[in-house]
């Protein structure tokens, strides 16, 4: 399959690339194009295609390219494949380029541009910032109900949907953003819904989670940042039989007080993107206009300004690329 | 423990007890004061009470008194008892009274009433109607989300609320109310928040539900009736892996095809009331007003017409009998 | 791919096939070779086949064939897939015959002959008769414990396993085998691990099940047979909470009791098959020597009189044809 | 209730009582009569207790007590009450004594000494040593199965219990033991019934590991000491998706590395002592022969001496007080 690329988000996960962070975790052919967050327009279809997907339709590309016969992609996680090729993170190219080479149709999730209004812009960072906290939130869903709480750490691009998902499969939790940006904050509550939202500059933060909790606690909190202080904070604010999910990748190590963690049988989860169905169900909501999208479109030639704003914490929302 | 009745709801159940349906299937000792939804104010405590519950608080009474040391009770599910002595519906007395007594304040839920402005009548129902759909949607919540579809057959005391659940806790599915009533259904629209309702009467119900959901069908089907027609429509329109949970008790039989139960892996549950800590969740929803009351005072001398208006299906909610 | 069919087992559902029973529900397109319980040897391998997979493999050939792009697909559970295609009992011809055409490597689970010492003719029947059973406690497994019962209705080909699962999911559960030969129930106690077994013709099979439990009733019982009268001694002899499993095909009709399937919160499931995960389990489990075969070789001359046989209910344990 | 202690067990938490370890973590109203895990015959009843419990019955003492009201109480997990009361760890006194004040019948569990024949000091590290890893894997079961690997770190009172149990409740999956001492590791193979023991002090625990695991890794590690070194390796032998469940609580931290937590889906909970229900199924493990114990009983008079053997690592299976 060719699809022509219609927008590329710009994730933290492209910094840590360009930094070199990664360069003996992941399997990387350099050089490589980078781009991991694609929405485009089917160009070329093979022989083996179903008639349903014909050129120019309107297609959400999923990223975690699976071998489709091992354990984990048998289960349905193929985000998690023993022998995964990503698109921009692995030999193969990604989505900062005009055209994109996807192994099988079984990667691409279709979307009526006409009936629907979506936008290759707004589909494109659904297949990750709009996927990773989905999959973290869902995992821990069965936790959540209406006298839980639920905070979210970092509200930058995965961390603005986060406040959405953790209302929309919060079972009527209270949902609690976390920031250093009160401007992020401010998006948080008024856009994404979060009932409280607190600077994490703040003296006193533990004060008032313990305030607004009733004493309680936070039920789950959705790590997006993953250092050392969010951790903590998150280890100090939880609420017994609390679960930290993180999917943060800034810091090195995850610490918890031993003796709580296990008195207070806490839970801490890793959580790695999203599976297909779980892209579907994302879609879905952005179909039926459940979820609001903050998009910043910037022309490729611009790319490397993108790319200084994200660094330095600047774009609220999405950075979304347009070859 | 001694409870001032404020409200007592009247429920189908108390019909059937009525009715002598459950002669054989209930240990009553009759005579009996029925009415097991209640919510009113502590009279007296004993002296194990703790001081945190004082003469003159509001309570909502959990109606599933068990023995506390059963399997069931153990696990919290005392509703489900092997011993199980639930007011109104046992040797004890229950609501349609000035006062009640409470084998033990682990039974009562306190609420405060200057700051959460609820009031008994509003309450009471909260304990069976609010209760029952509540637990038999949480069993099957792990099922809904963004692109599944759920039904609520039978829009009375128990549907109204199940309609406001769905939402709540369905993660973005889709919720679509069935009944026979045109007014009960604009109610459920307006009101419970569902997406679609459709006449029970109608022809072509099946067709319409097949075009709603896409060809897919409903993935999770609350029957509040438990009649053969409501059964075998659940059954007709229950999507792959669908599940039927059935809390209505009109019926003699739950009857589905074998070979689509087997070939498609239809899930029946049935599901009984509820327990405290789900109680304690549903009148969190009520604390914070994320659910609303429909609701039919009626003095406790008017309880015969009460009753006979809810045996003609002429009660639009909860008709509650304030003593 | 195409495989030199070793064995294939011999399944009610060729019966039920044969006798047009499904004429109408499944998309036959007749004449068709029927099997679809297949094992043997790689004999081609196609172009996009990896390496690891070689001419001269032995290899279980996992038959729920999916299109791996549906819902039920894409979360691992292709036996359910919205358009399946099974050998033996859709367009695809099946295992009755020297070679097999399968439409990819995805669906067969190679096997190591040398080390293993597994032999076609048991691996075959674990792809279906040993499978389904495996997925039906599975999914109930969470009710299983060392004071909790499990009931085996039906000790053929799928209740031979069904006992032995029971035994080894169960986490310490007693076992109880139902059927009407003794023959069939002295298999399941001496190899099959039982700890008890009833003749279902006796007298006070109800009787004797509340003295094996205490009085408790059975957590779940698996109903390997599907008749009018197996589901009623399912819902009669069935714990508080309980759970039927019913993956037997021969009745129409699944019928509880409305009262007590609600009051007693019992739980009805219908369970397809297995999916490629699951098989690969069972075929772990066999390599392990961990669960017993019991098989009658006939070779394919004598397919008839294994039919008849089997029609007879004179088949202890499974048919294998050999090609 | 009064209870003759029957025996009553010697646990690591005994010992850091004793250390002072947790002066600041728990509310001791020191001097204080230590003993958490206590068997022993009922002495003396109250009025409210059922003519079902009579004085000369054995019983097991779970030492959850737990007020019954809270959220934690009310879903059956009386261990982890908001204001919980242990005895011999919180302003109760424990078993190391000849009678034992039990505030309720609820908190026993009756044993027939006929039938059982189990004496007190089977039953007595049962509710504690053989109860805490039974959680813990129960916990995380749902995970395990034929192809998945359990380790079990730390052979002691605790750890000897959990090579049963990793067998009972594992589906089938390959039990690993680990511990510095060949004879604990001998006695997990032999009696406790691991697949492979592995000693921490040699060289290569990891590929050996890695070897017996064909590569995969350990799905389950239960770590019964909590030591940084055990946490580490725990996270170095993980296979994807795997998880830690923590019960030692002999270190202060636990760490693991961020990026692997979050790529590999790890997952890593404390558990704490077990609920009410579990206390019951580990006792009819015990019934029924499935669990063998491993007990060194040493009169009151020695209990120092006990002390000393423990604190030295010299015990092998768990030291029993007998008053």
């Amino acid at each position: 399959m060719v699809v022509k690329v219609g927008a590329a988000g710009l994730c933290h996960s492209d910094l840590h690339l360009i930094n070199g962070d990664w360069q003996k975790s992941l399997p990387l052919n350099l050089p490589k194009t980078p781009g991991h967050e694609i929405a485009g327009w089917v160009e070329e279809t093979g022989t083996l295609v179903p008639k349903s997907i014909k050129k120019g339709d309107l297609v959400a590309v999923f990223g975690g390219w699976g071998c489709g016969f091992c354990f984990y992609c048998k289960r349905g996680d193929e985000q998690m494949c023993q022998a995964a090729k990503w698109p921009g993170l692995s030999e193969y190219d990604g989505g900062f380029s005009e055209y994109l080479l996807v192994p099988s149709y079984r990667f691409l999730i279709k979307v009526d541009e006409q009936t629907t209004f979506l936008k290759p812009e707004e589909l494109a960072p659904l297949t990750d910032a709009g996927l990773t906290p989905y999959r973290a939130i869902k995992k821990v869903r069965h936790i959540l109900g209406p006298n839980r709480n639920v905070a979210i750490i970092g509200i930058g691009g995965l961390g603005f949907y986060a406040t959405q998902y953790a209302r929309i499969l919060g079972s009527g939790a209270t949902v609690v953003a976390l920031d250093r940006s009160d401007d992020k904050l401010e998006m948080a509550k008024e856009v994404g819904g979060a009932d409280f939202s607190l600077n994490l500059t703040e003296l006193e933060v533990r004060n008032k989670i313990h305030k607004i909790t009733n004493g309680e606690g936070i039920d789950v909190v959705v790590d997006t940042v993953g250092l050392e202080s969010t951790i903590n904070l998150a280890a100090d604010i939880l609420n017994k039989n609390g679960a930290i999910v993180v999917v943060g990748l800034f810091g090195k190590e995850i610490r918890t007080p031993l003796f709580q963690t296990v008195i207070q049988e806490y839970q801490i989860y890793g959580s790695l993107w999203g599976n297909y169905n779980e892209l579907r169900e994302v879609i879905e909501l952005a179909k039926r206009g459940k979820i609001k999208h903050q998009i910043h479109k910037f022309p490729i030639s611009r790319v490397n300004e993108a790319i200084d704003l994200l660094r330095a914490g600047n774009i609220e929302g999405r950075a979304v690329i347009i070859p």
